[in-house]
């Protein structure tokens, strides 16, 4: 399994991925100013939120985390970390939402492997990598009291499937699991890092006349 | 299994309902003004969350769409002809207000159903009809940043109650299961489109003199 | 099964948990003037939400309230006895805070045990306690449009953390069942009972010079 692989380089990346994702759990917190236990809430939430509704999902159950307590160990410790240590310099948060978009692009490529390796078909994977990649930061948006990620203007959630549908269709097309991984890693790095470095967003849906304008 | 009967009629309703919802989802999007993928995201959640949540609660995993694909594609489609056609006239969103009635009315009673077909009792059975019929427009309400469906003040979460268990008693009198999922159907619609032509809606609860007005 | 064990105290405390977080759900339903249908879904949210996410997680599938639906049964009770009664005076308001702690301090040692009973480590035990304690109220405060409470100033989350961790360090020590959750249940009572009638909370983070002040 991919994701256990801590003697590569894929492994060490996806741990980095888990500590940016916590550390943006853990900067909310202290946008919200709460306590070092809401901060291990959010940070653990944020990390692992997404692999777990993969798993839930898949049936995988039970989920990845409950039989190695060290994500959810290095999540704590992420948030302890930032809870002392979040003043930092604006030179540092730009850094962090390079790391994020490591973390999106990994937990894009492991969650949809993950699928494929439990029976899943290509629009499944590529629906689990995305899920694993965007859910930590929404459930952390929503209980965090923050305006929803996925509301922003940049190119996000698209960067994740950008980067599972090119890992799936590399994987389908008998290419090797390592290149496919990579490939689908570069993918959605690299549309996000354009989206971060250009401000790139995808046409936005516009108002037009004869539109109801009612609530639902 | 009534939830696979493309051939009944009952089927053509539901993925009739399955589009409803996942138009709500697409036109919760445009009221954000998302880009595609956001009414993407919207619409899988709305279409296909209820069910998902069903399915994890009862332990039916991997849920029902995961080796079904048809589920998800359908809500992109869905989602991709909203994006370039939401500006409809103020007439069709009337239809689609119908439209999410029927889905509200199907998913009642055929959640209460795949309960029932698994082991659930009576009181079971209801739960997980108002489950699959409300929680998928409740996460929408969510992640789209809308306020929650249910503290609205029309007669919705109401109507999956009547529907499943109008269902649920038939069923357990030993009623034909068609008759009975008719029964249930057209409980949950009618009271949903009397809550729409007249406005209906249940009594609330009103503050009165001695009431706490303190954060819990 | 702690959770099963009708003839004991602790059974009895139990149930009171339930009903405490029950009635919180129910209040909140109050406070947003909704209709009984209403208080009856936040009333479910809030008493079994925690427990069921634990089940989730764990595998523990369906999960604990399918085949019991007393559970189920004892939150529509509660909500409809509180939409009648719940311009309740300003000193039983108080006396809900307390019930709402009874329950915190028991979810959190019997939501400990469960995950213990089924192969988890002592570091997935702890967070399984404050899952089940703690999630049904986010939940609550989601589904009912209310301020997070994890973003309030008091300890709460705090609370099931110190009961968990006790309950878990002195089972790990072989201390006896009966004792280990009696002074988790302790220690996570008294705490919460020390913050609410002193107003204790932790530091919290406090924004220093240097601290981005970006979006994330």
């Amino acid at each position: 399994m991919g994701w256990m692989m801590f003697e590569t380089v894929t492994a060490i990346l996806e741990w980095l991925g888990l500590c940016a994702f916590a550390i943006s759990g853990a900067l909310v917190a202290s946008r919200k100013e709460m306590d070092i236990v809401g901060f291990a809430l959010l940070a653990c939430l944020t990390g692992i939120g997404g692999g777990t509704i993969r798993d839930l999902v898949l049936g995988l159950t039970p989920v990845f985390w409950v039989q190695r307590p060290e994500y959810v160990l290095t999540c704590l410790a992420v948030a302890g970390v930032t809870f002392f240590v979040a003043h930092v310099p604006q030179s540092r948060y730009r850094g962090l939402l390079w790391l994020d978009a490591v973390g999106l692009a990994l937990f894009a490529v492991t969650g949809a492997e993950r699928a494929l390796d439990h029976g899943a078909g290509a629009t499944i994977a590529v629906t689990m990598g995305i899920a694993t990649a965007t859910f930590g930061g929404i459930m952390r948006d929503l209980v965090g009291g923050e305006t929803p990620v996925i509301l922003g203007r940049e190119i996000y959630v698209t960067a994740a499937l950008a980067g599972a549908a090119c890992f799936v269709a590399l994987h389908g097309a008998g290419v090797a699991r390592e290149i496919a991984l990579g490939a689908g890693f570069a993918a959605a790095l690299s549309l996000r890092a354009a989206a971060l470095i250009w401000d790139l967003s995808l046409p936005r849906y516009r108002p037009r006349p004869g539109r109801p304008t009612d609530e639902l």
